[in-house]
């Protein structure tokens, strides 16, 4: 249940104020050169307290494998690696220590389990994907060995929506903006509610290209639904897309289809899958974010013996988690594309012959 | 691959064009009156060929049971269902064979495995979620024992939007219209396409009420993330949304917190679930079905060995696939709601002992 | 818990006096010729009812595939098989109906589910085992692409053992017997525990020849481990032992360890696995069955409701279970093998880059 | 693959000679107390270098937990934990860098992965096996509170077999003998091959008491076949027995079965599971280990490129495996029934309506 992925699984472990957080990727293939540093780098690009747009919370996430790399190289046994929480503030929870945050999972852990980890969300924490970034990172260097690469960004803040995209800028971006002409008055928006003690949602576009036709085993393992499936399981995601998702219900079937060609597909409505198998063209996923639901308002809700309360947060939030979660859905896609590219090798006798014969 | 669930277990098999379709669902509690009535009357719910909105193909989709209820009952061994393909007309796809169809997963399956069952679409054919049907049926018996019910109605075609949410209507209408105000203008738009040869997308809304707290098995295994992928792995599925969905992205953290009160949440904006576990609310989860890619207009696409060439269906189809698309979101919603509270039968070790001291 | 295997996967149903038992084999590759004449002289070698060393119940055993193979070749879509029960005597069982037979399922179903099918053993019945040879002949056609062979034959019964292995006899002997000079003593054994209201245990090998180095996944899903669930599942087995097994715990670690020459092991007492790994000897597995628990002799028992009564079996049974089980350990082990080479083709970067790039 | 068990599952990383060893422990219901110092007490059990029995190569082996307990209480959350090493010597490895040891799995990991990390056998050590000792010492803490207890001990060594069985004594007995006039005569078994730099083998009796009926989900997940897969996946096994296993061949029916009587079973020579799930009987299974493969003698080999070489080790061993390998099989039981136990809350309808009503 902590468990994402069937032919390479990434397990995670750890709570947002215990001791660790950490993962074990099992499943990369033998052979793989661990570019440490590249790892690194991708957890430093979702790590908090980079700019005034993120939590002020300070973790410098420095990540250590402890198991299946050897001599630089993978070895096709579990590679685990470790996250030490350096920054926990413990304290700052003990007012929501009987209550309820509204928004959060709070209640929901509560009932189900019968107690909870009360520090800073315990494991319904975002801190936790940073165990996911790592592991996607891993997934990341797989996937470049074989021409696919994944990117990110905002093509949406507080409503304020990016008209062209520019991944290339949104790498640069504090708030990993697509639109340069539109990040000024998304960045306004985000202080703005910050500064209002309130919070924004936020819209994610994620892609893939380089991918080969055929990834994703249907019915029920389909590259689509997979894809939703890890989108949405990110913490505040409450909606996903692929291709042109909403905007499609709009369209008519003549205007929907995609064309083929000698050379290919002449428009991408689809977002690179059909049948819940990638086409070879781009892949093409939106991933909406809620508002953060920390907010330093006052909130009505209830104690643990429900009882009702008036909730004054303080801690340390982001306003906007979009941002940050755009690096968790590139180290989820990542996550995706690395399983089904193993899951396909299997498909035709052809290669399994030519693989022992 | 084919097989949907944990600890509840669908696995289903056959083509449009086979000798027939069916399912083995695995995991159900012994005990469980088998109603083989309300089964055969879900199907029918679903079945083709029920007005002149839908494909005129008509297949009586008579399910049998094959093992696994015993005296009426489940026994706890698997329940295997069958449903023969009678009104196959497989000579209507002759003219496919050669040829991808724009929209279709003629081209993945093609090139994934090398070689495909060409008839109907074969596995890809939204004729497979039958069995779905089927499964789900059994999930909605065992679910009605604990009192959730699910229901589900189009809330949007061709862009007309629903403005009040009716099921009882929903349940008589030949076009599952959530809204009867909106139900005529969506029906025309739907036969206007057919006249034009084209077809139309359609939302669906698809909800459970009386879900206790405390279904979802976080990390990986959370109640709206598999939601998302039950729901986005259905034919022509773009995209999945919970609750407030897309909308939520366009509030501040302050609208879009449902306040707690002792006598429950004061707003359901989170559509039933947090930190991806069930909070009691109702659960909202909203589907978007691309229009229906067969429609009898001229197209551009290639050959089997990718030559230009025009194709120019023939067969039956329905203009717009979201209709009958609901029956099989209640069916996948009622397979994950069925799963999960067996999955969290363990979550407490008060419960594993009363079990068995 | 209806489903073996993980890339490869065989999930059947049915029960003994049911309509039909069957399977889904899920996972075959694309491109597989499907030898249905094959498929049936594998079921052939398990039915029931060919000498007096068999049940007498007449069971044809004719298996009709519904889906996943297109024009005669595997698709890559699920394989469904079905087998339908013809000579079904239930009426056998109404004096079972109340009461436990010593040594079977009946007690442990009827406690664990709270009822059961008592027709035949319902579910836990023998019979079953005609689904897993239907699997795992597709299985052998899998393996025969790659060179991979499975035999077996009994090389014990009632404690008479085989010091010669001759397979090629073992495939025409009524009993599968390896050792021709012990056929008959074996043979005799048989039938006087027949006439005695009796039954007797047996041992069966089985080995696969032409097995590549490198299958097997560890730690938790090494060859022989898998192979031990797989053949320990079979009904009626009550222990299975890999190479020495039993015997290599007599040995000195001198003796024990086979010697590596260039061309290959000097010995094979580990029998064809190190470290859980196929190492490219052949393969050898010995399954231990207990004598059949269905014997003509008043037996001491209780009823369901705990009340103590004397049981006498009517009905027809093996008085050797062993010899059909043969046929079943093969099965298993093509279904083991098979799912093996398809989880090793991902265990190098080499075969990912070559297979995409 | 490196993942054991469905419901309730362990996943272990780590080296012997990597930097840690660990594992995650997921599915533990909330509310258990996680007796630290039993857990550690587990682990001083496996330990090594308690005796000359044993190989010198000492390690603390303290664990530490990373995650899911809070207060000293489980929270339903992952559990992981880790055991730092801290008494490699991999220098001791560098002659055997380029070459396979005889009956280790050096060979097969390096033709499988086409690498390997020779240190100490890397990740084919049985050093990992610490990992499921901690794991399994949750699962017993599980356990416990329903009252199932597990013991184990040897009952041979190098042939020479325990005629009493008593499990107070192999407690306190340095080889885990049970049987207190045969501990001599195996003890010096053990030292005579040592001081002859061979090794010898044993079998290991491990058994469950209180275990309720109803455990094991038939027909692909049965109590006994998952104890064989535990059993046989543990280092250097080689048989698993059930009950009077390899025996049970040898009697005729009429013996084997265990007559019923309103009390309970007059015998046990089923081992406490019938058709596949636990009868409520004492739970027996035997595990034959082969002769540890390490050994100090002159052995036939060849290099990684094939060449004949003479194969001279150093390092530090166990002269019989079996001693520590009790203490593993203890966890690998604990493990299966506590998945097993849980699996279970599911089979009837009863269960399911009185948890949610």
């Amino acid at each position: 249940m902590n468990t994402f992925g069937r032919r390479l699984t990434l397990t995670t472990f750890g709570e947002s104020h215990g001791k660790a957080i950490g993962c074990i990727l099992d499943g990369v293939p033998a052979g793989l050169t661990i570019d440490e540093a590249f790892i690194q780098a991708e957890l430093d690009r979702r790590k908090p307290g980079k700019s005034k747009l993120e939590t002020a919370r300070k973790e410098d996430d420095k990540v250590e494998i402890l198991s299946g790399v050897f001599e630089g190289v993978s070895t096709g046994t579990p590679i685990s690696m470790i996250i030490f929480n350096t920054n926990q503030k413990s304290r700052d929870y003990d007012n929501v220590k009987d209550l309820f945050r509204p928004g959060h999972a709070d209640f929901t852990y509560f009932h189900k389990y019968g107690l909870r980890d009360y520090r800073g969300g315990g494991r319904s924490s975002a801190r936790e994907t940073a165990a996911r970034v790592a592991g996607g990172a891993i997934a990341k260097l797989m996937l470049k060995e074989i021409g696919i690469e994944i990117q990110s960004g905002l093509c949406e803040v507080d409503g304020i929506r990016a008209e062209t995209i520019d991944f290339n800028h949104a790498k640069r971006s504090k708030l990993y903006a697509l639109d340069p002409s539109k990040e000024r008055a998304q960045e306004e928006a985000i202080l703005a509610a910050k500064e209002a003690h309130n919070s924004v949602g936020g819209v994610v576009l994620t892609t893939a290209t380089g991918v080969p036709v055929g990834l994703g085993e249907p019915l029920y393992y389909k590259l689509d639904a997979i894809l939703a499936d890890a989108m949405m399981g990110i913490n505040a995601a409450k909606a996903v897309e692929i291709g042109d998702g909403v905007a499609s219900t709009h369209l008519k079937g003549s205007q929907n289809n995609d064309a083929i060609t000698p050379e290919g597909f002449k428009s991408n409505h689809a977002g690179g899958t059909l049948g819940g198998i990638s086409n070879g063209d781009t892949l093409i996923v939106k991933t909406h974010f809620k508002p953060t639901p920390s907010i330093f308002q006052e909130q009505e809700t209830v104690t643990t013996t429900n009882q009702p309360i008036t909730c004054n947060l303080k801690g340390r939030h982001d306003p906007c988690v979009a941002i940050r979660g755009a690096v968790v859905t590139e180290a989820m896609m990542a996550l995706v594309l690395a399983d089904m590219t193993l899951l396909n090798m299997g498909r035709k006798m052809e290669h399994l012959t030519s693989l022992y014969n």
